[in-house]
């Protein structure tokens, strides 16, 4: 239940201000020459700190690679890496020990596991995605090398400028496209390939929408405006309009394959809230430490890196679908 | 990939016109008396032919109750049921078995398979879907025991009518409420409860869209604005407002959860329309048999269903989850 | 947990005197023509009553298959089949219904489940195994394109003629063998070809001990007298002996795959037995009704079929396993 | 594939001289204290250097805790763990690079990825267990607070000294005994208890049978010399005898379940062997290194961990068997 991915596989694990976060990838192919140069550079985009409107954690985020590779090559077993929590401040966050943040994950967890890490947000921090960015890179390799190009940005978002004078948060969308990818791709019933990447985004904090294609604006067209009519292009079969969003019946039909995430603001607004403890009193709390204006600037990796894990792996399991 | 959960498993099988559509459930307890009654009256919810707006097949959808029941109690073995298709017409599908209908799977199945069963949508038909509204009457008379409710209806819907005179199809919304949950449901990363419900969803036909709490609209608000204050009513934490949609962190906070499903109009549009074939040539169909203005009306018992064995599955997974 | 496989995934259901047993098997590629001669061929090898020693239940075990197949050929999609228990008279059981029969399921079961199906084992019955003689033959079938083989046979069995006079019954030994697997099948850690051989078997009823290559006898040799020398044999990399069984680290080696299987007397003996009953209260039972003296010639089909499953399931993965 | 239990799971990672070696266990429970000093005692009973048939390589194995605790005690999300491998010694390997040992997996590895690490047999080395006996651990004391006792010992083992002597190497049995677990234990048709400990222990290194209760001595006896008879034993039903080992239709009957597994000897022969190269040219070589005259001593914690892990598997899967 901590896992991504059927063929291609990632478990991750960390708590915010634990020891470390890191991951294992089960299923990733031999023989791939890992491009360090290329994982940097796409965690860097996830990196706090990069902007006024981003939250002031200053963590090197150094890779140390554990296990699954012999001279920067994959060896077809786990890949297990670690970065460690080195700026980990839990001071910050002793005062907050025995409240809950509204809208955050404090009292989801407790409910659920008896205690929590009430550093940080624990298990429930943003910066557990980190290790997503990690194996999303090692999968857009993978999708490069089969010429298919993931590209997602923020098409949607509030004013984080003026947000930020009034200790407020925004959210946003972000859309991705995935250029490239063959048709066929998907399983037919619970496991379609727009089921498959609704499920991974809404794995991301703040997630509280998806739609593909032309998603929930569909609900108002009648057939006829929606319906994408097929045509020869140059010998290739392909769709007019693309309402569809390159998926039908849950498959790939070569077309690119767009969809849309819905963000929430971040909870942890600076302006004091009113909220109640465990011994279940109201009380006033003011959040503190290191906090974004808005995620929607490092969400666009992350969108990427999971698209580019779902889609490595329905590839894979495409693979197996005709007998020869 | 024909599975859907992990410990309340379902798996269906079925071509709309082959031999019988059907399930197996697996991880149901024993010794829960099957309450048919029940079943018979979720499954008419799906039945088509209820309104001019639906389908004219005939299907008396008789369940045959094939192993997993003594004397109509479970056994905690596997329950396998199925129901014969025996209004099937294939000679309404064979002058479509060389095109492509828009906006249907057939290309895509073509593409993955290459083959498909042409005779009314193959294994794409909505008519698979009948095994899910089964196996959701049982999760939902799990549910029942543990006063938990789940409750959907259309909220949003195209002029049904009017689109049948033109020939066309309408889509629309419907928005779901699951009630009585209790707190701490969901797992933290990869098993989200609102990521297993999207994934559930998206796994209908149709399904273009899906949201939770404020949804879409929560990425147009500020911090301040969308942050549910949690409060004591009567001893027990809840929260004042639900923008969240009952799920905070992806786990159950012990409010309602709510969401909502957008679904594309029906492709079958009877206008004649422009496609190509599979031999790449441009042509023009007309799309007979029988088929539903709007597929919303049958839509919400499906809804249902899915969220029934999407809760029944967290549940089960959560009394797992804390040492005792 | 009723489901075997990783890529060709099967599960199985039914009990033993309910409606019908059968499987849904996930995974199979499409485009295969099945051979319904051959599965017939394979099924007939199970069916009691081929002789003396054999159980004297009579069943037509007419498979009807449900879905996943178009004129024969398989859709890619799940293929589902059933055999109706048509012979299945309660009354022989009736007696039963409150005992333990020594060293069946009875007991285990009613202690797992809380209740039981005690028609004639319910789905502890042998009879529960058909559906994978089935979806073995579907698996060789795969196998004989790619030239791989499957054989088994009793190499040692109790004297079942004497046994019957005496109102007992007898085990014995199945040896197996796999030729012309490739050499690289099978995953490093928990999923190693021989664990997941040795997994496939201990399914089968009555099965009390595996070993693969020398087995057992390998913990009394020397390692200069158990290594299997490397050579090269006509260009072809191969070992001079096999006491491996072809499986080296998990993984085989391109030489014949050797295993044996040990299956315990079936425990029906006709001869009087005290047992206590649910009550518990010691008592005397006499079983009556059909039953095998030994169960080993039925036992070939199913360790054969069985070796198929996994052999075909360890391909698949393994199509996977290096990046090009 | 590289993920051991349904419930509790277990990731290992890790090569023999690669930069550590670790595991990932999903699905513990909770509010778990660890007990580190247990944990240190059963990982000191595995290590290499304790006797004279033992390896030579020295690690000080020290466990760096990288998430899922807070103040030593579980907090239900994924438990990471490494161990650094700090006594690589690459040089003693280097001349083995491009050769084939006898019985190790250097040749099926590199059949199988197209690539393999050779220093020290990389992923395949007894080194990779460590992990296991580290979740083992943790795995026993959630036994212990059940009652539930696992006890594994040498029954069988050739002559080490003389072996030792000799340049040559011994293999053995090692019996395993869980004493408490309730009846109930195990999945009816492919996870049965007794498949899963055979599962488990052929993901050992060099373990060539399993075998359960009587195991292959039940091939040759009668069913009425087999059979349990089932007694009042002051109240409770248990056997007279225990020929089953505890385990009857796949489910545990609340006997003690007791199992053998054979090892085969350890390959690393330090006399000179025959054998070919990559380039599939016969040699001669004298594997250097460190290494065991007889795996057994170090087997014995294995079993048990492995044994343990099975068991807390088999119980929470059977915690959600009956409705209440």
């Amino acid at each position: 239940m901590n896992t991504l991915g059927h063929i291609f596989r990632l478990i991750t694990f960390g708590e915010s201000h634990g020891m470390a976060i890191g991951s294992v990838i089960d299923g990733c192919p031999s023989k791939l020459k890992l491009d360090f140069d290329f994982i940097e550079t796409e965690l860097n985009k996830r990196k706090t700190a990069q902007s006024t409107m981003a939250s002031q954690r200053k963590e090197p985020d150094r890779i140390e690679w554990l296990s699954g590779l012999f001279d920067g090559v994959t060896l077809g077993t786990p890949i297990a890496f670690m970065v460690r929590n080195e700026d980990a401040n839990e001071a910050d966050y002793e005062a907050l020990k025995d409240v809950y943040r509204p809208s955050h994950a404090d009292f989801t967890y407790e409910q659920k596991y008896g205690l929590r890490d009430w550093r940080g947000g624990g298990r429930a921090s943003a910066r557990t995605t980190l290790p997503i960015v990690v194996a999303g890179a090692i999968a857009k390799q993978i999708l490069t090398e089969k010429d298919i190009q993931i590209d997602a940005q923020v098409t949607e978002m509030g004013d984080a400028e003026q947000a930020q004078k009034e200790g407020d948060t925004v959210g946003g969308i972000v859309e991705c496209r995935i250029v490239g990818a063959p048709a066929g791709l998907g399983e037919p019933m619970f496991g379609k390939f727009s089921a498959e990447l609704a499920h991974a985004m809404f794995s991301l904090p703040a997630v509280k929408g998806f739609e593909i294609g032309d998603g929930f604006a569909l609900a108002r067209m009648k057939g006829s405006e929606a319906n994408d009519t097929f045509i020869n292009k140059n010998g290739r079969i392909t769709t007019l309009t693309n309402h569809s969003g390159g998926i039908q019946g849950g498959i790939s039909n070569g077309n690119d394959i767009v969809f849309r995430v819905a963000f929430k603001p971040i909870p942890s607004v600076s302006r004091p809230q009113q909220t109640v403890n465990q011994a279940g009193e109201t009380c006033e709390i003011v959040i503190q430490g290191r906090h974004d204006v808005c995620a929607l600037p490092r969400a666009v990796v992350l969108v990427e890196a999971l698209a580019a894990l779902v889609t490595v792996d329905m590839i894979f399991l495409q693979n197996l679908k005709q007998n020869h």
